[in-house]
């Protein structure tokens, strides 16, 4: 059974600033809760259906340190943030990564400049996921990396992915003295991404979904890229979505190693 | 001002059974509505606020038989499907199409099977219209291309991609004797992407969200596709979105040519 007090507490965590405080975000449906009890994300608290809780009697009794609740199908409703509630609904703890400069020179990044819509944020962490990129820099104002849109819409990538928070000036004063590394950007005035040469690392940086890429970070980028779109100069869209246009600059960058 | 039965004509054609009984659908904000007017699509009545109306009159005097009503934020609010309504609202006439197999033979085109999310068909069809593809067939189960959302996430590219809403066995079977016509697809046993031959002419397939391409349709694909992963074999996500796997193949297309 569910008490007052839990589903007023979940539905709090429904919001960033709940989520902080209590330095946890929640899974739901039986995909994505079962990803997590596999990843290395500590899970607190599940509530599932008796029919997800007998199909998964093996996998909990493995994690005996994780709570189990039974709820019923009307007490899930109650707590999800789905319109077809799925099962279960897992509570699990933020994950907050480090990293360091040297590391980050031997990768390619992605770094999102106040991303906005949760839905491509999760799309990103996805195609992160799917090009084995390890680190997402997403700014302060972007939308919440836990926000349960967010979860939902990485399809469980965010359990592999390692996302971090950052200030934008203490990121790339970070990087102002490796002359040899390259941040790359879209612009509607940037080279031909199929034809300019590409490294194996860097940091690809993605602007905001209305504004693109702000005045305050383009002094930092050193190889301006642009994605042309077809026949050359034809009539078309303004842009492409952020997660279609992140898709295409990674699978160009993966294509050529 | 708005009449009741106006308001409840608007708010009946967010269903798709009505706006096929009125053979039209709805447009919202400055920047849809503006691309909607200088589009091919007839527009039949506006509704926008008196702000929107004083901005806009050398537009609107250009086409007079444009009906332009003056209503208020709050009679907006009552016909908006946006959660920040923004000044107008039109509607318009349905596109309806004609292909024949020979101007398709020579194009690059899009199938989509059973999509369902309107956030993607919106987006692929703004990928569509980057890539110069003219074409997007959608199977008779997929959502309305008409749907608000669908509108509103082709950002404008629904006033300039021709969809067609079709019936699978018709279709293929137009392309039975076309043996140099290729049918591609993407699946995890297909063939790199990157390295495989790909026509100039031909089409897409993109499978349902859920369930990739049916049984149903394999047999008419000849060419099978796949974007690997990377670094190859490793642990990733099962998949990629279906508007972002569409793009990445639209651009590894358009690269080649």
């Amino acid at each position: 059974m569910l008490s007052k007090n839990k589903i007023k507490f979940i539905n709090s965590i429904k919001k960033k600033k709940y989520r902080e405080i209590h330095n946890c975000f929640f899974v739901e449906g039986e995909k994505l809760v079962d990803e997590l009890i596999y990843s290395d994300f500590q899970v607190n608290e599940i509530f599932a259906t008796s029919n997800w809780i007998n199909d998964n009697q093996i996998k909990t009794d493995s994690y005996p340190d994780i709570e189990v609740n039974e709820i019923s199908e009307n007490e899930l409703k109650k707590i999800s943030s789905l319109t077809t509630p799925n099962k279960v609904l897992a509570i699990a703890t933020q994950a907050f990564y480090e990293y360091s400069i040297n590391k980050i020179q031997s990768k390619l990044s992605i770094l999102l400049e106040n991303i906005s819509d949760p839905g491509n944020l999760g799309a990103i962490i996805r195609i992160a996921d799917w090009f084995g990129i390890e680190n997402i820099f997403c700014t302060n104002e972007s939308v919440d990396v836990y926000n349960p849109k967010v979860v939902q819409a990485s399809m469980g990538a965010i359990f592999r992915v390692k996302t971090h928070c950052i200030e934008l000036k203490d990121f790339f004063s970070d990087f102002k003295d490796q002359k040899d590394f390259n941040i790359y950007g879209t612009f509607l005035e940037g080279n031909n991404i199929y034809s300019e040469s590409l490294d194996k690392n860097g940091v690809i940086v993605m602007g905001n979904e209305s504004h693109g890429i702000s005045d305050s970070i383009k002094p930092y980028i050193n190889k301006k890229l642009f994605i042309p779109n077809y026949p050359n100069g034809g009539k078309t869209s303004e842009s492409l979505n952020i997660s279609v246009a992140t898709a295409i600059v990674c699978s160009e960058f993966r294509r050529r190693v």
